[in-house]
């Protein structure tokens, strides 16, 4: 057997069909290479007070547990072995931060999503995860 | 056999340690996937008027031609088929020009390097090609 490249893959979602886009092709990667696959969604601290903050919160928390549970379905569907996980905070420090606790060997994202907030006020943030990130990034167009 | 995920991968190279890391990363996942390499290297636009400008494109096109040669012999030690291109130009529109000319699949870069003078100008060409790459990008570490 082949050694595997890419042992530990973290895949970053946030429900657009970029990060879905960007799964499908990580499930693909995974079962070619072996990989565990670990599927995380940040809950973004709200920057714009539109909302209630509790109300907030809970929204998002219950939009990104929706979107963690499709996407496991997903992977089960694929036969692709995957954890998903909740973070709350800002977006690239937390993928940044879990990616370097648990030694990922690749990054996957989507070209475009991964928080509509956060990249029209501060850049966009594949852009930020391009740079900053500890391991390599595949962004999936 | 598995089908390939990447058949045909396109590595923008400059000469750097970045860019010669990339070559490296390409090779396993080229040698992994069965894909074909193809090394790019493009003669960047002079910008600022440092050299007499028929000076300068001769010490790049030299310079150029001695990296993607040396490229060529990496790959054939490790076993992959490789052709190598040599183009001039504005470095990222000649990128995303023979990508999509080319039909690539995947475009692996490092994450410094490519074009010194552009970045500090023009900003990253690494972010500038993950915008507007026609395929999925692969940022190396």
């Amino acid at each position: 057997m082949k050694r595997s490249l890419y042992m530990k893959i973290l895949v970053p979602i946030d429900g657009s069909e970029y990060s879905h886009k960007a799964l499908l092709h990580a499930c693909d990667l995974a079962k070619n290479q072996q990989s565990s696959l670990i599927i995380l969604y940040v809950i973004e601290k709200s920057i714009l007070n539109i909302l209630d903050k509790k109300e907030y919160n809970l929204i998002v928390k219950n939009f990104g547990e929706k979107v963690l549970e499709k996407s496991r379905k997903i992977c089960i569907e694929k036969g692709v072995d995957s954890k998903t996980v909740l973070k709350k905070g800002n977006i690239v420090d937390e993928i940044i931060k879990f990616a370097r606790n648990e030694n990922c060997n690749l990054i996957i994202i989507g070209s475009k999503g991964l928080g509509a907030t956060a990249r029209l006020l501060l850049g966009s943030v594949s852009q930020k995860l391009v740079v900053n990130s500890p391991c390599s990034i595949l962004v999936v167009k």
